[in-house]
C-alpha cells in the first residue's frame, strides 16, 4: 500500500504527558504519579508546526515541526487468530506506530484472507519514537492511498519503503525479540530482493543497519531495522523478489 | 571527553561474517552455522570508504563510507565492583559501541574514583547499530582528546552530545531495560540542565525522542535516547547543570 | 471459585510433542525440525496414570501419574479490552495453564463485570510446569464448582489456594515482569489478609517464596509465587481481606 | 562436587528488607524507599529454625525451618574471560543461589582450566526462591566435601542431584533466557544419560517438568529445571554419559 497524500486537517492534537510502562523505569516510577493526562496541542498547518495549548512556562516556546503518520495499518490476520483488537499489532500489521509510515511511503502487508481485508486509522500530527507518551499527537487525516497485489512473495513481517530507506518492523512481546524479528526479517528481504545468503546480508547489516525503537505503548514492543537505501547502491535489486541465486561461496 | 580528532591511521580493518546472540531469532538460527568468520576490509583513507578484501561475487561494488568511532571509554567504577573486565559496560562507560562517539563528540562519564582513571580504545571504521557481527570493522585510531572535569554533577548514565544531538546511553540485561535506563537519564539531564519537570520532559520525549539501538554484541544491551538540539532551541539551556526551577504547575 | 470435583472422563488425550517458543534456545532450535507433532496418550483412570499409546522404544516404560488441571478459568475483562481470545490471559484470568487449578483449589478473579460472565475449559489430565509442549495432555474432565462473591476486595492479579499453599499468578510478556508482577500480588495479598506491610511481606517472601513457571505456551508468560500456609503460621489471617493495620515502625 | 555435611556453626544470620531490583514492579517501586535494612535472625541450631531478633509485632511468631545451602560454587572460567568477581555466575558456576545445593547434594560443573580451580563459600541458613531480599539468611557454616572428576562429558550448565531430583540451571541476562538455557541443558543431560532424543525429551518435559525461579538478585537471572527422578524410573540411566542410541523413529 502507498500512501500518496497525508496531511493534516484539523488544528488540534491531543496527546498525553507521562510515560508508557516500557518507558518508566523503577527509579522514575515515584515521579510519575498523576501523570497521563491530556494535554492539547495547537497545529499550525501553514507552518507546519506544532505548539502546547497552555504550555508551562519552561515550554512556551516550544515548537516542533509536524510530520503526519498513520498509526494504524493492517489487513486480516490468518486462521485461528480471531478479529484482533484494532491496538493490537501482528505480521498482519496493526497499529504499529511506525513513524515512517508517512505521506510517500510504501507499506508491504502479506495477505493472509480473501479480499486481504485492509483497514488503516490512528493519525499523528507528529509521534516520537516509542510513542513514549502512551498517545502520540492524536489527529484526524486526509488521506490518499493506492493498492497493488503482489502475489508470490512470503512476508516475515511489516516492510516499509520510502525515499531513501527500506525497513523491516519486528514486533514482539519485548525489545529484545522484536531486534531479533527485525533482524530476520531484513535478512529475508535481503535475500529476496538483493539475492544475497546469510553471510553477505550479515556484512551488509553489520556495516549499515539503523535500528529504531518504534514503540513502547503497545501490548507488543517493536523494533524497526532500516537500511539507506544510498548505501545499497552497489547491490543488484531484482523487486520481484524472486530471490536471485547468490554465488557458491 | 571530547574527541578532537579520532583519524583512520592504517589500510584495512577486521570483521565476521554473521550475527550476535541477541540478533539471532530462533528462526535464522539453523542458518547461521559456520558463521563468524573472520573479513577483511580495504579501507581507502583518501576516499573515506571501506569495501571487502575478498568479497563474494553479490557484495563486489558494496562500498561504505567510513565513519571512525570508539568503542570503548570509560573510567573506573564505583567501590565494590572490582576491576570490571574491559568488554564489559556500566555507569562508568565501558566496550559501549555507541557508533556517535566519534570526532567532534563529547563523551560525559560520572567520576566515581580519585583520578576518575580514564582509558580509551576499540576503534572501529564503521560500525552499524547493534555490531551485529560482533566485531565492528576493527582497526587502529589515531586520538586526539582533551578532558574536562565538571564537579557537582550527578549523571545516572553516560551521556553524549555532538553537533545536532545529545544522547544518553541505557545499558541493562535486556533492551527493555536499557530504553527505560535511556529514558529515565534523559529525563534527569532535561531536569538538570533545561529546568524541566517529568511532565516537561515527557512530552518532549513524547514528540522528538530518537530512540536507536547502540548495542547487541555485549553482555549488556544498550539503547541510545537522541534528541535533536535544533528541537530543543525554544528551551533555555543551563549547561552548569545546577537544576533550573521548573514553574509550579 | 472452588473446584469441588475434577475427573478423568475418557481414557486417552492428546499432546504434542516437541518446544514453544519460549522453551527454545537458539542452540536447540535446529534439533526441533519437524516437532510439534500429534501425540497421543492411553488414560487408565483406575490407576490414574497416562502411558504413550505408540511409545518409541526408550520410552516403553514411561507411566506418569496423572494430575487432572483446569487450563481455562476466566472472568469478562474489564472495560476497553474487548472480547479477548480465549487464549489470551490478564488480571481476569483466562488460559493460565497453572498446574495447581486442581481438584479442591479455590481461585479468587477480581470482577469486571456485572454478573462476572465465568467461563471455563482447557481440561489436561497431566501438565509439567509451563506447558513447554504448547499442548499438554489435553482431554475432557467432569466438573463441579462452587461459586462465592467476595465484595470489596482489590485483586492486582488471579490467586489460588489450595491445602498448602496460597498462590499469585504474574502474567506480563516476559517471565522477568511476570516475576515481579507475582511478587507484587503476594505482597497485596499479604498485606490485606495479614496485615504486613511491604518491609515485613519482603521477609517473609525471602525465606519461604517458591517461584514457579506457569506457562511458557502463551502469549504472555507467567509465573507463580506461592507460599506454604504452614511456613504462614505463626502470622494471624483475617480472610475478610479489610487490611489488618500493622504495626507502626 | 558432593556435598557431604553442610551444617550451621554460629547462632545469627544477617538478611535484608526489601525486594532486589528484579522483584521490583513499577507499580510497588514507590512503596519501597528506605528499604533494604539489615536484619538480624537468631537461629536456633537444636531446633533448626530461624527467627526474627527484633521481630515487629506481626511477625513476632514467624518461625521457619532452616535449610542450610552454598550460596556459590565454581570452577574456574573458560579462556578469555578473564577471572570473575565472586558475586558473578555462568557456566562454570559462580554465585548461583540454588536453594537445592544443600548437604547431600551433587554439583556437576564443565572443568575449563587445569586443576579446574574450585572454591566455594556464600552460606545461607535460608533461602526462599530467588534470593528476593538480595541477602539470603547469611551466615558461615561447617562444609564438607568430596570431588570427582568425570572425564569426557559435555555440560552445557550446571547440574545439580540430589535424593529426588535431577535439576539443570540456566543462567542468562533474562529469565525467558534462563528458561530456555535451563531447557537445552535438561535435553543434553536427558540426551546423555537416558539416550533420549529431543521429541522423546520434549515428552518428558511436558509431562514432569518443575521450573523453579533460582535467583532474582544476580546480574544474571537463573531457572532451575527439576525432573523428579521417580518419574524417570521407567527410563534406562546410564550415568557414564556416553550417550546411548536413541531408537530410530
Amino acid at each position: 500500500m502507498r500512501i500518496r497524500r497525508l496531511r493534516l486537517n484539523r488544528d488540534y492534537a491531543d496527546s498525553l504527558d507521562g510515560l508508557a510502562h516500557r518507558a518508566t523505569s523503577i527509579g522514575i516510577a515515584p515521579k510519575t504519579a498523576g501523570l497521563g493526562q491530556r494535554v492539547r496541542w495547537r497545529l499550525d498547518r501553514e507552518a507546519g508546526t506544532a505548539r502546547l495549548e497552555n504550555p508551562p512556562e519552561r515550554l512556551r516556546h516550544y515548537v516542533v515541526p509536524v510530520k503526519p503518520m498513520l498509526g494504524g495499518l493492517a489487513v486480516a490476520p490468518g486462521f485461528g487468530l480471531g478479529a484482533p483488537p484494532t491496538g493490537d499489532t501482528g505480521r498482519w500489521g496493526g497499529n504499529m506506530d511506525f513513524n515512517r509510515i508517512v505521506e510517500g511511503a510504501t507499506v508491504y502487508l502479506p495477505v493472509h484472507q480473501p479480499g486481504a481485508m485492509l483497514y488503516l486509522g490512528d493519525g499523528h500530527a507528529l509521534q516520537g519514537d516509542g510513542e513514549t507518551t502512551q498517545w502520540a499527537l492524536e489527529t484526524s487525516l486526509d488521506v490518499e492511498f493506492s493498492v497493488q497485489v503482489l502475489p508470490g512473495r512470503a512476508l516475515a513481517a511489516p516492510r516499509v519503503e520510502d525515499d531513501t530507506h527500506i525497513s523491516t518492523i519486528g514486533q514482539a512481546s519485548s525489545l529484545d525479540e522484536a531486534a531479533r524479528a527485525a533482524t530476520a526479517a531484513m535478512i529475508q528481504w535481503l535475500e529476496q530482493d538483493y539475492g544475497l545468503d546469510v553471510s553477505e546480508a550479515s556484512l551488509v547489516l553489520g556495516t549499515v543497519a539503523e535500528f529504531r525503537v518504534v514503540t513502547l505503548a503497545g501490548r507488543n514492543a517493536a523494533i524497526a531495522l532500516s537500511l539507506d537505501k544510498a548505501r545499497l547502491a552497489g547491490l543488484t535489486r531484482d523487486d520481484r523478489g524472486t530471490g536471485l541465486k547468490p554465488p557458491s561461496r
